[in-house]
């Protein structure tokens, strides 16, 4: 299959002349921290020193894993059909902070292991009726593999706006996402493993014998597709395929936590320039999250201790990436407000 | 004068019933980290499982500093009244965040050192031209400190809404806040000193060296409004007035960065029982700030590198807030949305 060139976002005369529009704004000089890196960053994604958010969406991505037949989570897999009835139904978190914070909300099932029929507000992207047991065998075929990144790609091509965040559902899927890291990062799967929805400490050592075992089986496997195929989900693979497109499209990706990192993990792999068009939203509580960012030398925008998925990192950093591009556009500068200036 | 007397939040059965409430939403347990703190702290303030935020407003609180004739600073006092001109002309980043986030913006001018007139947009309780210069002598007698508390325990009392952020403008009161920092924690001036609004380092050792000979020369001033009157200034004075009427009438009260923190450390000193009140938007970068937040107990919600002020920390913190009492009225609970929960 077709993977997009990505194109880095360095360009000096621009990135001048945005550190000017910034630092000529009536503020102490890097007084806005963060909101000054954002807007340097998103400037440069839209080749313009009055960058803009448009019409923000979120794509939610459900699939389940043959893994959870090893007891890796203490929510049974009927969960993530059930979940995605709430998204549908406006129950779930990232439904109130969805709608709270003016972003669309897009669900798309990838691979869940139930049949929900036509619905309204469900894109029905089903690859399969969830992954097998990647503690046994691959958990996808590369031909799903590539069906789901392509189902990504092409769901990339019918955003409207210039904002993307990923969130994802699926029982099992941090055991998944832990695989991804180890093979990708060369981390300790110990430092990979975390509680996911909810472990014990007892669940959470079965969950890191499990893992081991697994990649123990599936050694031989290293380019970034194939562990992806083997270890990776429907909804992972979607994932990374869709912020592939975005990223060609010149959008800004949100990435939300654990799961969402990893499908940034195989698609970084794939094309390193996409780096340049992802804002952290947050730092998951889920232990391998933080490993994942600085592997990736990402800087969170939120520290909130959050572990629950859906994209709700992404709805909730959303009001930083309008403040980082309002204050560019709205502030005035020393000049423009008659405000003396420091003391060089 | 009569500093009202605050109650804290503690209350047993309603924390158990917020508690079952936060615990039996969609979600795996404690996975909205801090919204969930806050969810519970904002339900404890407003006695209430289904808080939610009515017509927030922050208060920016704008005075002089006669500490500027030390050279503490490397803006010019003039700016003061330039900036409160900026906020006016709704140039200001405190502006942009406030409008983007839906709060009400009041800007109060507590002792600027220069006659804006009657204008629309401005509260004027101008208790004086600026302060005199605390390395020298007072900065206020206490006849203008308790002027100061005393307008700003009136302000709070016309504030139709349930949360208030606290914002100011002063050249100069880093310093301030620096030395009410040093006297009412005891940790060393060397902590409390940073680079304001953008000195070098051999500006900030200047200004240590100013702080700490001002504190020698008053080292017989103790009680916390005698701390206030010595080294404060109008519009600290002010904000700590304004804090201790809005937790009187069990408002959240949103604290910015350095200096508003400062007036939080009197406030607090006079009445303790006003941290149940307060929402710490954010950890600055002006040096100090941390180690207040930790002598408070206090824990940031956003780190954003900020030092500018304005109550921009709190602006930005708002939709949080939002989102914490939002997750708790919409989101379904795992019995109404039929999702079958963990084992246990």
């Amino acid at each position: 299959m077709h993977i997009p060139h990505i194109r880095n976002t360095a360009d000096a005369a621009l990135s001048a002349a945005l550190d000017a529009a910034i630092n000529n704004k009536t503020k102490p000089l890097g007084s806005l921290g963060m909101l000054e890196t954002l807007a340097m960053q998103i400037g440069l994604i839209q080749k313009s020193t009055e960058p803009r958010i448009d019409r923000p969406a979120i794509l939610v991505f459900a699939g389940d894993h043959g893994v959870t037949a090893e007891n890796v989570s203490p929510f049974p897999q009927s969960v993530t059909w059930q979940m995605v009835e709430n998204f549908m139904a406006q129950g779930a978190a990232i439904n109130v902070f969805a709608r709270q914070n003016g972003c669309a909300l897009h669900v798309i099932d990838a691979g869940v292991n139930h049949d929900f029929g036509f619905r309204d507000g469900l894109i029905d992207r089903k690859v399969g009726y969830g992954t097998r047991n990647f503690a046994v065998e691959p958990a996808m075929s590369e031909d799903e593999c590539m069906a789901a990144l392509r189902h990504g790609l092409a769901l990339a091509a019918t955003l409207q706006g210039n904002v993307v965040g990923f969130g994802e559902m699926g029982i099992g899927n941090t055991s998944a996402a832990a695989a991804l890291m180890h093979k990708l990062t060369g981390i300790p799967v110990s430092e990979c493993v975390g509680a996911g929805a909810g472990l014990s400490g007892e669940g959470i050592a079965h969950k890191r014998q499990v893992i081991e075992q697994a990649v123990a089986r599936h050694k031989e496997v290293t380019s970034p597709l194939d562990v992806l195929a083997t270890f990776g989900g429907f909804e992972i693979a979607m994932m990374a395929g869709a912020m592939l497109g975005a990223a060609e499209r010149r959008m800004v990706l949100l990435i939300d936590g654990f799961i969402v990192t990893s499908a940034l993990l195989v698609a970084a792999r794939l094309q390193p320039a996409i780096l340049d068009y992802c804002v952290f939203s947050h730092c998951s509580n889920e232990r391998g999250h933080r490993h994942m960012l600085e592997h990736l030398g990402g800087r969170p925008v939120l520290q909130l201790g959050l572990r629950l998925g859906e994209g709700s990192g992404c709805a909730l950093a959303l009001p930083l990436l309008h403040a980082s591009v309002n204050f560019l556009r709205e502030m005035a500068t020393f000049a423009s407000a008659q405000v003396s200036t420091a003391d060089k």
